[in-house]
């Protein structure tokens, strides 16, 4: 594992971003994407998945060049259509202006067609907090998940987030669909690690605990069985119809790899309606409450999710940011590649 | 079983509303969402749940003559203070502004602090849906879940509700964040059954399918172990924030039963903004695609939620709606007793 500075990781990719043609301006963007997912210790949506980027870029997957347009708007709701460019970029302007609409509508939402990968998903909850907003956002995938009693993968796991912003530190509730995401199931694999808790199928059709049996029959199980299964549905049913945008069946049927998703951003401003340091003292209850659970035998203490966000930043500031290796080695051979194409 | 007319259930609950003081026209609204509930297969939440709301009336956690009161207001959202009336009538106001709001301002919400129990989450989701609207709805409640890791029941299972209008037919996901409902649970105790899957722990704190155990301990397992558990919290805090209304844990501190609940609806008319027979065309295409996934070995085909709706009522309005005896016994001795009162 290497451990690179916040800034150097940033430049690098930028870099990389560079040579791929982006102007400085996006290009600075989409690093700072990637590195802060990194920084604030979501590896698996951060650096890591940069090369993946660079290829979606290389595929067409990406347009690179193509920026979201508005195709529908009615008060507070707006509809884009993101035109397969940079999922990145698409969404934080979608959570953007969904926040600068719910100022003036209390409630506002851009749902957004022909997206794409937005890296990691708390990340537009984040910038909601920041911004004093709630948040509640949502995306479809491709097909990776089987519904509940089902063998083939029609489903996706579609996260959905809520963010609850909050003086003491914001609440981020970020969710996949599926029980374990696929990169967890990998690293387990890796590691030759059973899982504590079934997390899908074998080839037998057999409930395992075994990561390696289920990234080979991909019949990866819903969080909560058939409660993930109806609200994967509900989410990719809720995205497509409400930005008119492709259904995780559409996404499945398109010969490229995962993309033109269905994305909505939902922006609440309570603060602008209500008493910001009466709510906050509702919050803070809720959240004392909750630290103060008695954790199970040998257990540790309950957090809430988002409280390790601060702590784990200082901590990468301070000591590197984790970066896996190989992935590094990559991204430099890829920029030392298209710079010599560049000087040709 | 009794299994009674539709039409005699509403006659029967509206005269114990009356006996019980409230006017003809909330009577037989609320004499209609018990019924209906049961009419439509969910019979926890229907007429059995009636004699529970006899006692909350007598008891003052439901005050029936309270109703609803805007506090705040902008553009399309609007906080109501419920000041604990009856939760299915402000409940299906609430819903209904919201749709009507959501026409003007494209999405739309009201957000009630100090409301009741709603009966069926799914209820308002239908709501919405039969008016061609998209809905996402949810409900605090009081302390009945631990938090993943933690012993004691500080959260609640908070029900969520995600409506998609469609000409053949809607989508309504309607889901708790515990695994099983407390009730499901002694309806498999009673049976002597054990639960397909772990569903809490038992007082030694093992996960057991044991529902009498889970029921000694109270210790109901989140659905999706730490994503019920972390999708509870987030629920919980956006319904007090939105409502500047009560937290699970300000719900627990009240020493009257479960009562002064923050609930939320949503409503989007998407119909408004886009091309309608295009939105059903990619939602008919995922239904399609989703009823065609391979059932898993003897198991039954898939179904998407909402789909046996109209099935059941025709079933129920056939052979009549199923009661429990016991239950029904109970009303009628309500009725008989507060009419002799009366005469008295």
């Amino acid at each position: 594992m290497l451990y690179l500075s916040f800034d150097s990781i940033k430049q690098t990719l930028a870099t990389a971003l560079a040579a791929a043609g982006f102007a400085p301006a996006p290009a600075a963007q989409l690093a700072d994407v990637f590195a802060r997912n990194s920084l604030e210790g979501v590896y698996s949506h951060g650096v890591n998945r940069f090369p993946r980027f660079l290829s979606d870029l290389e595929q067409g997957v990406i347009l690179r060049d193509a920026r979201p347009e508005t195709v529908a708007s009615l008060g507070g709701m707006e509809v884009w259509d993101g035109h397969f460019g940079p999922g990145p970029l698409t969404a934080e302007a979608a959570m953007a202006r969904a926040i600068a609409l719910s100022h003036t509508h209390g409630i506002a939402c851009v749902a957004v067609r022909n997206t794409n990968h937005w890296l990691r998903p708390g990340r537009y909850g984040w910038q909601a907090a920041e911004a004093g907003v709630a948040a509640l956002l949502f995306t479809n995938t491709s097909g990776n998940m089987p519904a509940w009693g089902a063998k083939d993968p029609r489903l996706g796991n579609n996260p959905l987030v809520l963010a609850i912003p909050r003086k003491k530190g914001a609440v981020v509730v970020d969710l996949a669909m599926s029980q374990f995401a696929y990169g967890k199931l990998e690293l387990a694999a890796l590691a030759g690690e059973q899982l504590p808790i079934p997390g899908g199928y074998d080839e037998a059709g057999a409930l395992t605990t075994d990561p390696g049996a289920i990234l080979h029959s991909q019949r990866i199980l819903p969080a909560g069985y058939w409660k993930g299964s109806a609200l994967s549905l509900g989410l990719d049913l809720m995205a497509a119809a409400l930005s008119m945008g492709r259904t995780v069946s559409m996404i499945r049927a398109d010969p490229l790899p995962e993309r033109g998703l269905s994305q909505v951003f939902v922006a609440v401003d309570f603060r602008g309606l209500l008493d910001e340091a009466q709510v906050d003292h509702l919050l803070d209850g809720a959240i004392e409450d909750l630290l103060g659970s008695a954790p199970v035998e040998g257990g540790r203490p309950i957090r809430y999710p988002g409280q390790r966000r601060e702590e784990t930043i200082r901590h990468n500031l301070e000591h590197g940011v984790p970066v896996n290796e190989v992935t590094w080695q990559k991204i430099l051979n890829w920029i030392a590649a298209h710079r010599e194409e560049e000087i040709v």
